[in-house]
């Protein structure tokens, strides 16, 4: 089964593509849309909905997976993501992928355990899970996260990595376990 | 030329299409597009598009017009709003339209003359600037109020109504006067 997991933004969407067989997982690809060079909101809006429509199209996912709920209290910041988020889901739904929402809550607690984790641990995560060890963008550590997030949902399973790799985690980052 | 205003909501998107020729406006179409029954967001991002889509299609408009900005403070209703106004706006930019924003206050601004009308003015005025009598819902009666505030825009003048017919709409509103 493959997954497209999508993190959307006006100045960057990130995107992670999973595949996930037979109870091993991988990545299929993953990157971001950038928007910081066009300023228009129309344009921005035409760039990611057709960037996601040829992703779908090439990598032919099974599944969609993106976060939804936001819990800043800026109404400004809440509106441009509901365009971004609102054209993505658009994208899947024009293609008859089926689309699965997340809380950012639900998507940390399902691939680190915990639903308060800090980014740079959920990236850590998927790059654990993943065996990836390229840099990245967090939008696009946190798109793979959301797609990670649907493969344990559709499993019915909790994050591997939660019961075996998060010690792994705190001895690799001691300077930030407290007391 | 022929605008395309839009009201857009998960709940009902209103659309008004006017003909704005030689000084003369005129009525083209109008209505809303009902989502109470839909009640899966992806669902209705797709039917308010490909409803979008198709009025651009047959009435072939030359401005798209639309309201931005939100003055409420729930951010989850700013997200929701946000999601139509993307997939809306993505309707046009995708048929090549231009794109114009006006915020509640520059519409109510354009066509009565008070940016702190109430909805039912609007509506009162849209009627009379149009020469409308039949009853319609607010939604409709906004969605016809932006495509206003464009052509007005366009030509760069004050709404003909605001120098006229807010007088008749007092007499006609009298128990509406304070003092």
């Amino acid at each position: 089964m493959i997954i497209l997991g999508i993190d959307p933004g006006t100045i960057t969407t990130g995107y992670g593509i999973i595949n996930s067989d037979n109870n091993k997982l991988s990545i299929v690809n993953s990157g971001f849309i950038n928007l910081k060079k066009e300023a228009f909101l129309p344009e921005k809006l035409k760039i990611i909905y057709n960037q996601i429509d040829s992703l779908i199209k090439f990598y032919k996912p099974d599944e969609f997976s993106i976060e939804t709920a936001f819990y800043g209290k800026n109404v400004q910041s809440a509106m441009k993501i509901g365009y971004a988020r609102g054209v993505s889901i658009l994208a899947a739904v024009q293609n008859n992928i089926p689309v699965s929402e997340y809380s950012p809550r639900e998507v940390k607690k399902s691939v680190t355990g915990k639903g308060a984790a800090q980014k740079d641990q959920v990236a850590y995560m998927i790059k654990s899970i993943l065996s990836l060890d390229a840099k990245m963008k967090l939008d696009e550590s946190d798109a793979i996260a959301v797609a990670l997030c649907h493969a344990f949902r559709c499993r019915g399973i909790d994050s591997p990595a939660k019961k075996t790799n998060w010690k792994a985690f705190v001895e690799a980052n001691s300077e930030r376990v407290i007391g």
